[in-house]
């Protein structure tokens, strides 16, 4: 399907590469398209700038978030959670009514220093500022609770652990679930919690997996909800 | 050892009874021992009272908070995190000064109607307002994550589960960890976040908790940090 990612980082490129792998026709959103694809200076973590991960995926258009292709029928934000209603803002009402927003951001807040904090918790979340933002766009929330590399290959960690969705439409639960499937992600590693208020939980567990990241010295761990089946 | 476990509800009751089956000498503190001493309303969750409760363990002295027996080596909070520095403050900081406060509460606000927000979280936690309220006491946070038969019976749930730990006293986090191995918790189940500030992170698990609850039906899980080791 047609899909348009929003944000150029490390998570929207590798969500981006991933979906192009499985077929799908890709865009991905940015402030000012013809600055990013210049972009030589190397991600932090991967050593690869925008431009060289770009010539990997020639296919993927890269586009001002105003000028992306109106067909999309699913948006990915990957967007850092700050940035988020610009973006959507930019892209427009027009573009996205009716249409599933899959929400893989954070609301970290960085400016009061590291660790950092969340902009909203415990009463709101940032999926359901999308949602009451964007009545019309159905918001799923997902993947927001592990490193991008497990997002698009969960078999890098062994055995399960779980990806958490949450939303109001079911039908957009449903498209979503079917592409972690294609994306290797096992149907019991899927927990649906239920409405789009349900993510409160998921982006307020954040803050202990950056704590984790430094004690375990590694991004590469994710969540299980241990239980007897 | 001498153990003074704050609170009488279902949480201290699972506590002090495990504590006193593993050989502990346990004292209660609640506000009230004469009127807790005769509760007969049976408990909504194990259809249990106070009173029969205390048949089982009649070893387990049950006092106002202010009259606690001044030798206790450890302290356990499992009062409900609203009720915490109130209970603190009637036990008094003579008798907590230099001991180990196991903190086991959460601070969930129920004010506000279902499901509970966080009366503190984000930039502060009930542990670190503990910690900077009787700066002489050795807070450790930890167990505060799951279900409280779990808490005591780690073997609930087939396979590993966590037990999360944050404090500023090496020696009081041994003490604890000391007590899960007892309990039976295996060494690599129990995770050192670090200072008491990492127990922000695990207080705000509980959104994810209470969710969870309804969603699986049951309080019989628990979180899981999977990682290739």
């Amino acid at each position: 399907m047609k899909i348009s990612v929003l944000g150029t980082g490390i998570v929207g490129q590798t969500i981006a590469g991933k979906l192009t792998e499985l077929g799908h026709t890709v865009s991905m959103g940015t402030r000012d398209a013809a600055s990013t694809k210049l972009r030589t200076e190397p991600n932090r973590m991967t050593g690869v700038s925008f431009s060289e991960w770009h010539q990997k995926y020639p296919g993927v258009i890269v586009q001002d978030y105003g000028k992306l292709p109106a067909e999309a029928g699913l948006y990915v934000n990957a967007t850092s959670g700050t940035a988020t209603m610009d973006a959507l803002c930019l892209v427009g009402k027009k573009k996205l009514n009716g249409k599933t927003l899959l929400d893989i951001a954070n609301p970290l807040d960085f400016s009061k220093g590291m660790p950092p904090t969340l902009a909203v918790s415990n009463i709101d979340s940032l999926a359901e500022q999308i949602q009451s933002e964007f009545p019309k766009v159905m918001v799923v929330k997902g993947l927001n609770t592990m490193n991008c590399s497990i997002m698009v290959n969960p078999d890098l960690i062994t055995g399960d652990h779980n990806v958490f969705l949450s939303g109001n439409d079911d039908g957009s639960k449903l498209l979503i679930r079917t592409i972690l499937l294609d994306i290797g992600w096992k149907d019991r590693m899927i927990i649906d919690l239920g409405d789009i208020s349900t993510s409160r939980g998921t982006e307020m567990l954040l803050p202990l997996w950056i704590r984790l990241r430094g004690t375990l010295g590694t991004p590469e761990f994710n969540f299980l909800i241990a239980r007897n089946i």
